[in-house]
């Protein structure tokens, strides 16, 4: 078969339709049986019926430590009424466990006995026939089940398993999962320090690993192989043919020109679906090769794991005989208007916490190569695909991606985004491992928003106002009014000028933009650092049209940062941080006040008197400092008091 | 030291005041922390904050197939107005991944792009900048926070860590645990099948193992120690100078003339706590030595466990800097009065379903010796100490053995115990993964009892009207007034003779009985073989004082089984399990028929469907005749329809 060119999705099925098939094409698949020392058991899952080889206990023995004796010698025995016992005739001492001599049926506590002397013992109370006797049988009875099929083996089970004489157990074996990275793009994670724009670190290999892992089966995480269709396709031969229960493909599932997965499984088996419905993890390929199935995972990261868990996860349980488990989840009510494509079951990631009684689900970012919308989020939530999106306010579903007592230990946090949020989200977790701190970046103005319909615990806000040259303070006042609040900064970190390493523009500050020889790059109109950097010019004095560059605009602070790396433009404004990512030069030109805004409801929360300590923590300080662009001489005072209409302080 | 002779519990302590001083003596006691390359980090637990290495992505990089461009080339594009591009020189062919060339700020996707000849590309719709372009940072900026210190890695996880270079992390160690198994009468599992009377198969220390694992920990189970004080002392001395983090000792742990383990770790180091007000599980010990935690478990394995989960468990998670995750819990309504000890903590083992739309616990066995109480169990309930016990009816909070949605799959059925209810529980699981039944066994009556107050969904009965010689049938009448149910016939067993191989008295039959030679042993007043016994001896007109011995009774079918196979009597009546359990003849004497008694409110569910798809197999048939002493021509049967006044049929 030629190689073919551009192909396209066949026909996208929904979800449903593409589990349908999946799980339909063989229900009945199950891993090879093998048999397994009981020893090494655990979290096997039983292919068989386990039936007790002996009867536990087996033998009657003494629950007790004591005497053992006939219960009919000792009838009558009472406080004014002892009855001496002859030892080794009616009266045999025994610990616990001691198999009971022939012919006794009960046994005495020895606390309840008095030693008359060597060979005499009293009692005071009558024994009932078999009382503190364990007997044969009592736990297990040889020939009883002790399992049943289908069975995950816990400890305890272990337990009785070996009790029972059971030594080795018919288990279903661990599902083997190929899984073959591919892309001509790929470097292995080994290399990532040196990979070159247009390299990629293969990651996902380990991450789908992890999760077979999880899944109970064993991961095989092979070498990259490159975008060639006869590669693929002789490596794919090679899958199938191994020992391999499942074989993944990762990527080369989408419709790109080196997009070969769905040809060399069209070619090779049959293709029982070619993208699905779903966002992330449209491009995903199903199919069965010489009898074995075959996933072809898309390539950006959250959507290979959510293709995982759509078809790989409940594949792989059913491969032990197992019913897949559900998730967790809870209803919760979504913060923002999430809109979402018609026809695309859409799976967005959200943080969660409980804010006044109710359950917030803040969106992040919705990108499917953007992992840390899934390793910062605290649940995902789906919008059907029949819908056109969510309204703010509406009660949804909410998969739990942690545990579920974590939400009454979560705090939220929206606003704009810094990197001390990251110092407090530490130091939150390392000083009471159960809390944490979730963030959502919404920019200063949609904090204020969150408190104000609150759907926050606190917010970040380093609002410039250019009438006052002050921070925060005539926001709240906008938009805050009858919501009472405080502000507490957490620092003041400075915005500078990036440029090359070395500055071989010579920019010393705002002034230098206006030389003819320097280019510069803007943040986008509307940006908090845009209207500092107004603000800075209307300070020096300065018209926009002077900086040349002035109307070429970047979005974020990293886009310039690269942009100047680039040379494209000889400085931007940004933080110290975007600086240190990319290692330009930093000139500092102006301090803004970063604020928390804390809602009064939320002040004499724990959660915030822990909060409180940690920022005006030495060790806060400390760690903030050496970010570097940061003063944080000011960390923790009160910059005001707001009772909904005025301010009681800090105006 | 001397060789202590008898000790006792120094001073009880509540779980409260146990868990404070235990955990209290050291709060801060975490693992060593070690460098873990991340591809093996996966589970493992942060020892300090992860920052990124690199930004994701690194390069400004096309997010799909199509052409780079610049934006501003593109504008005013439109269907009416099209824009031609020069490949090389306005429009650059990229695929998902490729850096985006220099200049370019955006792409257009390649189905939105129409090929006018090899060098030109024409589009009908302006691109806005940066539309289809993964940004560097966009996901992660290097030095940005990708995990918090104390954070437990997942799977995404390790795909961000790798994604932004960090290619090791450091995380605590997994802890350590020593398990030192004592005791002269234990034997290795491999040796279960020749274990003797007063030897006992060491298993629970393959038990511990499996929670340590479970807990993130690494078990090293040690062989076993006899109980001798000196032995036990240099096993322990030898334990604490390990690297072990916490030393488990099993058992030796209560207060017996040879229980060591207490004067051993008080002796090496200081004991905080010896014996715990708690059911199983009192006696354990709590101890230091040498700065290390060493815990004495108790011997009987559901005190062993029950101990581990309290003390065993937190500690784990606290050396891994992680908090120990709660159990899942619900409230459900307790089926039977359960008396308990003031002054204990009773821990409960219950089998839990849902009865006409009420959550039920019915109690299991009691005993710490009983780990089948455990395995069949699907949860545990918690008798506070200043309860004297639960009244029938209480609703109480019950923590789940077994996956929540489990809850809603599980049938409940209380009555008489047989082995077709092993049978039957097994093909309920096999055909149905998500199936489960769980049995209580409280006789015959007990059953009628749970289904007259609405607590299982079917019962168990075999209940013979001497009067008449039929089964069930007037019992129901008796108990069932007002609660239509129908019976369905499990299978007819057979009760019998059982006598020692090879039959050497020679008993044939209840008549043979009455010789003067033959000595047989009665089951208890009241049981159901033993009213059937007295109809048989009735039909054979025989007297009971002709019987030798039919004033000595057991108490269960295992016990005649024993008292046969000792010698103590030549034969006794049972069911055939006894006998095969045990090696011994059985000589059939009467057919119990063994009826399920189901409410018609159960009789549609879809649960019962599937039981009585499975009780009318012929595979459930074969199953049960090859368990021997079962007739199964009957299987399936409706023995009769009951409206609660009167018989509809079957009578």
């Amino acid at each position: 078969m030629e190689k073919p060119s551009r192909n396209v999705y066949l026909k996208m099925k929904t979800l449903e339709e593409a589990a349908a098939l999946w799980m339909g094409a063989d229900p009945e698949r199950r891993c090879a049986v093998e048999t397994v020392p009981t020893t090494h058991a655990l979290h096997r899952t039983t292919a068989g019926p386990v039936i007790a080889d002996r009867s536990v206990p087996h033998y009657h023995g003494s629950a007790m430590d004591g005497i053992a004796v006939r219960a009919r010698d000792t009838f009558g025995a009472g406080d004014t009424t002892p009855i001496r016992l002859q030892v080794g005739k009616t009266a045999f001492p025994v610990d616990t466990g001691d198999p009971l001599p022939s012919d006794t049926d009960a046994v005495i506590m020895i606390e309840h006995v008095d030693q008359v002397d060597e060979s005499t013992m009293e009692i005071r109370a009558a024994a009932f026939p078999w009382q503190h006797v364990r007997k044969v049988g009592e736990d297990i009875v040889a020939g009883e089940l002790l399992l049943p099929e289908h069975h995950r083996i816990r400890p305890p089970d272990v337990g009785a398993l070996l009790a029972a004489g059971v030594l080795s157990v018919s288990c279903y074996a661990r599902p083997k999962v190929w899984i073959q990275p591919t892309g001509t793009e790929l470097i292995p994670a080994s290399r990532a320090g040196e990979a070159a724009p247009g390299e990629i670190v293969e990651f996902n290999g380990t991450v789908l690993s992890g999760m077979v892992e999880e899944c109970g089966g064993v991961a095989e995480l092979r070498e990259i192989i490159a975008d060639d269709y006869a590669g693929i396709r002789e490596g794919l031969a090679r899958a199938v043919d191994s020992e391999a229960d499942l074989v993944l493909i990762n990527a080369g599932s989408s419709a790109g020109s080196e997009d070969f997965t769905a040809a060399v499984v069209a070619e090779l088996g049959e293709v029982l679906v070619h993208g699905v419905t779903m966002m992330p993890g449209k491009p995903t390929i199903l199919g069965i090769v010489r009898g074995k199935p075959v996933v072809g995972v898309p390539g950006f990261p959250v959507s290979a794991i959510l293709a995982f868990e759509q078809f790989v996860r409940p594949l792989l349980y059913r491969l032990q005989g197992l019913p897949c488990p559900s998730y967790d989840e809870v209803d919760a009510e979504i913060a923002r208007k999430t809109p979402s494509k018609l026809g695309l079951e859409e799976f967005v990631r959200v943080i969660l916490g409980r804010v006044q009684g109710k359950l917030i689900a803040m969106p992040l970012q919705r990108g499917a190569g953007v992992i840390t919308s899934l390793t910062r989020a605290d649940g995902i939530l789906r919008v059907p695909q029949e819908l056109e999106g969510l309204d703010q306010g509406e009660i949804v579903r909410v998969r739990l991606l942690r545990p579920k007592e974590q939400l009454d230990h979560t705090m939220i946090m929206i606003g704009s985004h810094d990197n001390t949020i990251d110092v407090l989200a530490n130091e939150i977790k390392r000083r009471d491992g159960r809390m944490q701190l979730s963030s959502g970046n919404v920019g200063s103005l949609g904090g204020l928003m969150a408190v104000r319909r609150a759907q926050t615990h606190l917010a970040g806000s380093h609002l410039l106002d250019p009438a006052t040259g002050g921070y925060n303070h005539s926001y709240v006042e906008r938009y805050l009014q009858g919501v009472p609040i405080r502000l507490v900064t957490l620092a003041v970190r400075q915005q500078g000028l990036l440029v090359r390493r070395g500055n071989p523009a010579g920019v010393r500050g705002v002034r230098d933009l206006a030389r003819p020889d320097v280019a510069f790059i803007n943040r986008q109109g509307g940006s908090g650092t845009r209207i500092l950097f107004d603000y800075c010019l209307r300070k020096e004095e300065l018209a926009p049209e002077e900086i040349r560059g002035y109307d070429q605009e970047e979005f974020t602070h990293m886009a310039i940062a690269v942009t100047v790396l680039s040379g494209r433009a000889d400085a931007g404004m940004a933080i110290f941080a975007a600086a240190r990512a990319l290692g330009l030069d930093f000139i500092p030109v102006a301090e803004e006040r970063y604020d928390l805004v804390i809602p009064e409801s939320f002040w004499e929360d724990p959660k915030m008197g822990l909060l409180m300590e940690i920022i005006t923590s030495g060790r806060f300080r400390k760690m903030v400092s050496e970010l570097g662009g940061y003063d944080v001489s000011m960390s923790g005072t009160l910059a005001g008091q707001w009772d909904g209409k005025k301010w009681l302080s800090g105006k």
